[in-house]
């Protein structure tokens, strides 16, 4: 099945939303609902369920507990994967600390930075190399996946070092600036202060379309 | 004029790499330059960047510095906007120290935190105060932004003190779940967890479509 990428991201918003509403006990939920905790509108949520073959009964809604269910099986990995983060710093300790990154779909399996204070030692539990050693780390491990969290300058550098691995596959990367990589090598960025230009671009004209 | 929001996406993404294409000092780029190094279609750049009447000549492309100016433009703010952010944690850190954070659009006027270590002090040069007074530090402030790099059980409490002071318009949320605002008040999320899990999606069907 082919997928668009904006259907994902809202997909992966769905199944969030879906886990909480089944938290707080919600056994049906309307697309005008999801919209709305979503801010997506109506139309689009139920287009993008009915994609998947999840039709919502007229005046009921959706189930909640069997949709979440199905997007769980769509988002579904086939494996765990063994993910490498480079960058300790206030940006990469944020993500070892955040409980939502201890999925049970991804294993940190190892840490890079410079500075010598963090290097040689466990941080959080996973082990923290000097960055020289993305190459020989990555590859003995097996990690396809690297997340970089270092400052800009730094980054194509980390990737380089990523992709002479032979191990790398995909690359999330939290920093700004331009990455070269090979074609067959998925990059997924989070430029968080294009988000903030984003807003405030909307901001400033109220009348632009959402979506 | 009314622009979608991916497209706008786009643009920011456009205006950094054309900032670093002048920095380096590259003249012109063609199409199929910046999609390859931004990941998208050249026929995709074409495209958005004609919807602002930038035609590049075949062959040729676009000029670096007259394109760059004119996104500047189109993503110009029409004054200085304030901005507050509630958690000065680990990613409330990140951002503050990030050199793109101190951009000319934005002034941070004030941070919140809960925890007696940081509250009644100056946190890189902003006043950070306890939560509970967002509503009246954002109103005699005039700040109409807030960002949320607070856990996640604590952030539709920051967002209700928010729309309290009456002078919220928009939120940039770094934090997972849903949030509660009235329709007018603009909303961005950031949600690196969904973003890794995009990539782990596309890692598995290498078939999937992007963009």
């Amino acid at each position: 099945m082919r997928v668009a990428e904006p259907t994902i991201e809202r997909l992966v918003q769905y199944h969030r939303l879906l886990e909480t509403l089944k938290d707080e006990g919600h056994r049906v939920v309307s697309s005008q609902q999801i919209g709305d905790l979503l801010g997506f509108k109506a139309s689009q949520v139920r287009k993008d369920l009915s994609y998947f073959g999840e039709i919502g009964k007229r005046g009921v809604g959706y189930h909640v507990e069997r949709l979440c269910d199905h997007i769980v099986e769509i988002l579904s990995s086939p494996k765990i994967w063994r993910i490498a983060m480079a960058g300790v710093g206030n940006m990469g300790t944020a993500l070892l600390l955040n409980p939502a990154f201890r999925s049970p779909k991804v294993r940190f399996e190892a840490l890079f930075d410079i500075d010598p204070r963090k290097t040689g030692r466990d941080i959080s539990g996973i082990h923290c190399w000097h960055f020289t050693e993305i190459p020989s780390v990555m590859s003995e491990k097996e990690i396809e996946v690297l997340i970089l969290a270092v400052p800009a300058h730094a980054a194509q550098r980390c990737v380089d070092l990523a992709i002479a691995s032979k191990a790398l596959r995909g690359v999330l990367a939290l920093t700004q600036g331009s990455l070269v990589v090979p074609e067959e090598i998925l990059v997924v960025r989070v430029d968080i202060m294009a988000e903030l230009e984003k807003l405030l671009f909307f901001m400033k004209q109220p009348e632009a379309v959402w979506g």
